[in-house]
């Protein structure tokens, strides 16, 4: 409190004071954030955003994001930041609409690596089509936060019409992915631990709004539930699944895609890709005549090249899922008790 | 990973597996948080909430909560992320419908403690009439947060008819104050410097809805702009609002309200009043006419009752906040550096 402040050239650093609610924070505010979301540097920086949603049911969610390290082949923890809440709404059927975002950083944190940060949130935001309307910067002192950690939420509108929940699941659903399952989970861990693969895995980390939409334009009420499968991987969201509707998942071990990198990895690591989490993926749980209306759509969709059906939902009975496996086995796949990746979004 | 999974007794700290996407975290939220939020703890986790808004403006804010500690006379981490959030809503004239919470936990953070967050934020929304519909939970290692930090965004709608904001406030309205400021910062202050005075000072913490509401009610259009003063306090507030709309704000330093032990603190440390953060004071900006009935309207709230004119809005000019002091002198307010209090909410 007694401390000179710093000169008028800008530190290369976050200071404690950049948190304080002062002057220094409305100009990180307005020269380092602002802009770089497309804002109008100028504008008022009002504590809540006003919207105008139009009638219908909105949809909510938040994720805070505490990924490390928070730069990684694919994407950083503002690409990520940006497109799990776009994804979580997506999954409800609902187009995000408006997010808010909340910064703690730790004192110290270089302005240059913030900054890249806020870049990735805006650029990412701006190719979803959905626009940053609110946030929060809060510091805290070294050794209080490691780094970074973002939060967003998010709001968006949803498509009436669109029943969409677990309770609309089905026997003899087909359940379609659309992608390789792994590749965010590896390639957060290879870069943590400083692991080389032959080739680098990436993440696939990706907005899934358009995908999401595809699916429902092609399968109408048939597309029953969807999921993108982050934390806990396919395991966690066919589980989820499993147990709130007391159906059993059958999955077809062989149908499900694995790239040759992540499966190596995987191995190395002994880690289950089906547990490995993914950040650019979407599960669907569609009735049979709609399947392959939608299986296409999916298809269609460069988000979707390589989407498959990967199993179906079987009678009422205890919630599980059963993998039959590339053996010829089966065998029950428990939802993951949570430890086997921290930190991985 | 290679460990043996913890046996059937619970924990009695918080685990990495606790934010892991799987079955643990799924416990977690069922019988630790849903509970404390009058939620359905059968309630289906589902990753967003769907409301009903109606129809017409809605406000969206979000906050993040670091404060240090986290219990404090007066409050918590758990009520000050209700109430920062609602009164974020409620000077914007919104009426707060739905909250989300997002905790970032350190690993081996007691359970108890985690508990008692949720409980206090269960009741203070209960208290405030709003509901907790959508969450997250992210455990970091040993030494990667301190302790939790916890993240609210909102949702509520705005009434109709009510133009608030700074474009709309005018030479010669009134500065309206609902109580005595600085006591939230120098409760958690004097908490975590373990500084003890004659009496203890209590956070000022609460939720305004009720008690804007009861500003616009008496009010109408003549409410023109309202801010709850919080980091950098009330000379923050006024110093945003001054340099927002570019005209000279005149406070009266007498008629600001300040507990004695609040005073001797203040002086104790070294601090100016005027720059520390309140979380349960409403200012309010009115055009003379109203002044009268909306100053009634907030002494008779009892989180109001001792409201008082503190000022006033002069002609445009440079954008300043001017004190005009008990000696009778005049002194410049600055928008404090920021580096006064940090982890004060």
């Amino acid at each position: 409190m007694g401390e000179a402040r710093p000169g008028t050239e800008r530190d290369d650093r976050i200071l404690l004071a950049h948190g304080g609610g002062g002057e220094l924070m409305r100009e990180l505010i307005r020269a380092d954030i602002l802009p770089r979301l497309g804002c109008d540097a100028g504008a008022v920086l009002s504590d809540s955003a006003l919207l105008d949603l139009g009638s219908g049911r909105t949809a909510f969610t938040t994720d805070s994001y505490v990924v490390k390290p928070l730069f990684f082949p694919g994407g950083d923890i503002g690409t990520l930041a940006v497109c799990g809440t776009v994804n979580d709404l997506a999954v409800v059927g609902a187009e995000a609409a408006a997010l808010s975002l909340a910064f703690i950083v730790e004192e110290g944190f270089p302005l240059d690596d913030f900054r890249r940060v806020v870049d990735s949130v805006g650029r990412t935001a701006s190719q979803a089509g959905v626009r940053v309307v609110t946030g929060d910067v809060k510091v805290v002192e070294r050794g209080g936060a490691d780094g970074l950690f973002v939060n967003t939420a998010g709001v968006g509108k949803v498509a009436e019409g669109v029943p969409l929940g677990a309770e609309h699941v089905l026997p003899g659903d087909r359940i379609l992915l659309s992608g390789p399952i792994g590749n965010h989970g590896i390639a957060v861990l290879s870069a943590r631990e400083g692991i080389a693969f032959e080739t680098t895995v990436r993440s696939d980390v990706a907005c899934l709004g358009d995908l999401a939409h595809a699916a429902l334009t092609a399968g109408g009420e048939g597309v029953h539930w969807m999921r993108d499968p982050t934390r806990g991987g396919l395991a966690a969201a066919l589980g989820e699944l499993a147990e709130d509707t007391q159906v059993e998942v059958t999955v077809d071990e062989t149908a499900v895609s694995v790239d040759p990198d992540v499966r190596a990895a995987c191995e190395l690591l002994g880690l289950d890709p089906l547990v490995v989490a993914n950040e650019g993926k979407l599960v669907a749980v569609v009735a049979e005549p709609a399947a392959e209306n939608v299986l296409t759509a999916l298809q269609d969709h460069p988000l979707g090249v390589k989407a498959a059906p990967v199993g179906f939902v079987g009678e009422s009975g205890p919630g599980r899922v059963v993998l039959e496996t590339r053996t010829g086995g089966r065998r029950l796949v428990e939802l993951p008790y949570g430890e086997e990746l921290p930190r991985i979004c």
